[in-house]
């Protein structure tokens, strides 16, 4: 049975100040919130679940302790939902700052001001696809804890660091490795076949890479295009650099 | 100056069903209007538009003869905007009917029940990149012309063939054209290159594709994995693809 201040706590979530207030983020759906507290990445705070999925995942339930475990009906869940189609169960996790991990060796992923929180998750889950374990993104890109952001994700949060930070900086700093911007004038992107070390430079779904980036990179690499479209999607483009830089 | 009725008549085509009797759909912004209406693909009905754009597509604007254009202040343009930031121009075309091109020394895609506009429209953005100029829908698939799709396919609507159908029924009658099916245990993306002709089958964001239409396909292809993720955005999957087999 749900109270009306979890039910107000919940629904707070939607809100990226209330989140940062509270250090947590809200996941929803059976496959991203299983994804989440297996990855151990997270801390679990509440877990509101129908009473077959809380019957299902019984084990690892009592396994992560979360602070509250609370079986719910159909309509409470359509209550604290903000999924269309509600799916099982919301959870509340706590946030975790992430350490880059080692970019010396490994191919990762960076992201100049991707505000679709739907193409951020995208790209977080193709990433972990690939095996990228590290994705450093401009301050200006949409909050990897948008709930948005989390469902597309499908639970990938859970085992890729996101690093927000300011770019140049970044690159000033970590001189020595390559950077590879994704733009429309660069090389083919089959001269770049099995990079084993560098950075995917990704821009804004509509303006691109900034220009005192784009001044700071190593090399320049396209997508070659054979119709009429502009440009692609963001998280499109990204997949289809990864899968063939990989 | 817009009148209460236009408000009211653009404000209703948010629905199918309002739509599907009008034979009418609707498109904003500069980009993806601007492309509609060069494309010619699409009769004009209403163009609603800030001053600026109308002035600076005065000659195109002239050409289409709508049967309606409006100059729009932005306070109009937010009434009837379904963007969150709506851009310059909201306009009503009516749909057309399309007609499957050749499928023969081509390669097209097949969709299985896409079910989120977000990833039809891009998927048929990234279709117009590649030159592919035949998309096959199952009936169950979201509607080419929700708003949501034709945001997302940024005026590529108007150069790629949308149709619905029967997917076995039509299988059956074009059993000539060898079909890959996107899977997750066929033969490496790498073993298709440079196909000339066929069609590349995409499922259900959650479901895949359905038995028995996998009963009745060529080859199965698999986009190689090397992290945990455990699929792709169908968007994501559908430009990898096409990327290495185009």
């Amino acid at each position: 049975m749900l109270s009306k201040t979890i039910i107000k706590y919940i629904q707070s979530l939607a809100h990226k100040k209330v989140r940062d207030e509270q250090g947590v983020f809200l996941a929803e759906g059976s496959k991203v919130v299983w994804e989440l507290l297996n990855s151990n990445k997270f801390k679990c705070k509440i877990i509101c679940g129908l009473k077959g999925w809380m019957d299902e995942n019984d084990n690892m339930i009592n396994a992560i302790a979360a602070e509250d475990e609370i079986e719910i009906t159909e309509a409470e869940l359509e209550r604290i939902s903000q999924l269309q189609a509600p799916n099982k169960v919301v959870a509340v996790f706590y946030k975790k700052e992430s350490e880059p991990g080692h970019l010396k060796n490994n191919l990762s992923l960076m992201l100049d001001e991707i505000q679709d929180p739907g193409n951020l998750g995208t790209i977080i889950r193709t990433a972990d696809w690939y095996g990228i374990k590290n994705i450093i993104c401009s301050n200006e890109c949409a909050d990897c804890y948008n709930p948005k952001v989390v469902q597309a994700s499908m639970g990938s949060l859970g085992r890729v660091n996101i690093i927000y930070t300011q770019l140049e900086e970044f690159i000033e700093e970590k001189k020595k490795i390559s950077i590879y911007a994704a733009t429309l004038s660069g090389k083919n992107i089959s001269s770049f076949h099995k990079l084993r070390e560098g950075i995917i430079l990704i821009g804004n779904e509509s303006k691109g890479i900034k220009q005192n980036l784009l001044d700071l990179v190593a090399e320049q690499i396209t997508i070659p295009k054979k119709g009429e479209a502009e440009s692609l999607n963001a998280a499109v483009a990204c997949g289809i650099i990864l899968s063939h830089v990989v």
